[in-house]
């Protein structure tokens, strides 16, 4: 039986993703998002939706670049603590000791301790209710060399990302293996 | 050290979800979608992308309305199947014994074996590349009542949503809880 919980964004699973950003100084600065997803496989393209006043914000209207450093079981308190502070008043990746590093294709820094990053260029922005949904073109991914499948793929068991809860709160990684897409529903499949 | 993979799709955690509709005819029928994400708290709104050409699409554009069902461990093949088949050309929800239940405040479908569902009224589509981008602002959210944390919040640990990773096409699910959001990054808060 199913309750009704209300109009409420619990979408599973929610990502937990640090958007980086120089910021209108040149600063690199880095925010948490949890709202967003691929939006297009060609071009390869994904949306992050960002609160105009956020510091991050501005940086990427300026720069017209943002990156996507997706938050690990490794990093997991240097995550929280980037979604609770405002690079307005301090140097949040210093502080949390992360390096920032400028991507080589667009006008953004990723961090380096996070172990899959995604560089973006600003396509457009789309306005959703009290958010800005941030389009951006994935010019290039980049995995760290020991989180690899066969030298291509990210390993989602090595890279843990996190998963978020937004009603619970909580933050989980990825678990257990369930099995090959496109592969484990074939038994439906017409003759 | 960082790898080079490419202007590739391969975020992480990716979804799998199961986007309901009737179709221009009336009948109930679901595709499996990877891209989209939460788009806005207030309104409390979400994005699916599709692509113009699937039977599903045609639906959402009558109705003006859609659902999403999260995939999850227990029903891995049924949604990889769904993902595989198009409901041109066959029932696909009765094909892999699924139940399609109306809606009672958007006129879409969604799969009561599914534990936790999304019922959103189509607020705008947008283009992105070769996908159609379906902005949904969500009117209600329900979840089996045994699925629950204190009959409020989604258990992400007893839904056990599916997780994709676009590079290896490998479906995973939720693991271990990794802690409280808002909360395990206070050390490195300002005093």
């Amino acid at each position: 039986m199913k309750k009704s919980l209300g109009a409420k964004t619990l979408a599973q699973p929610t990502p937990v993703w640090a958007v980086g950003a120089f910021d209108e100084d040149g600063k690199p600065n880095a925010m948490i998002a949890a709202w967003g997803g691929i939006a297009s496989s060609q071009p390869p393209a994904m949306t992050v939706s960002v609160r105009p006043s956020r510091h991050t914000y501005a940086g990427i209207m300026k720069h017209k670049a943002f990156t996507i450093s997706i938050c690990n079981e490794a990093m997991a308190a240097e995550a929280d603590y980037l979604g609770m502070a405002s690079g307005k008043n301090e140097d949040k990746l210093a502080r949390a000791g992360l390096t920032a590093v400028k991507s080589d294709v667009v006008n953004a820094p990723y961090i380096d301790e996070f172990p899959l990053v995604i560089e973006c260029t600003l396509l457009e922005t789309h306005e959703v209710g009290v958010h800005t949904m941030l389009i951006g073109e994935i010019k290039d991914v980049k995995c760290d060399e020991d989180k690899l499948i066969d030298g291509k793929h990210p390993d989602v068991e090595k890279i843990l990302p996190l998963i978020f809860s937004p009603g619970a709160r909580d933050y989980h990684t990825v678990g257990r293996r369930v099995g090959k897409g496109f592969d484990i529903g074939r038994k439906y499949l017409k003759d």
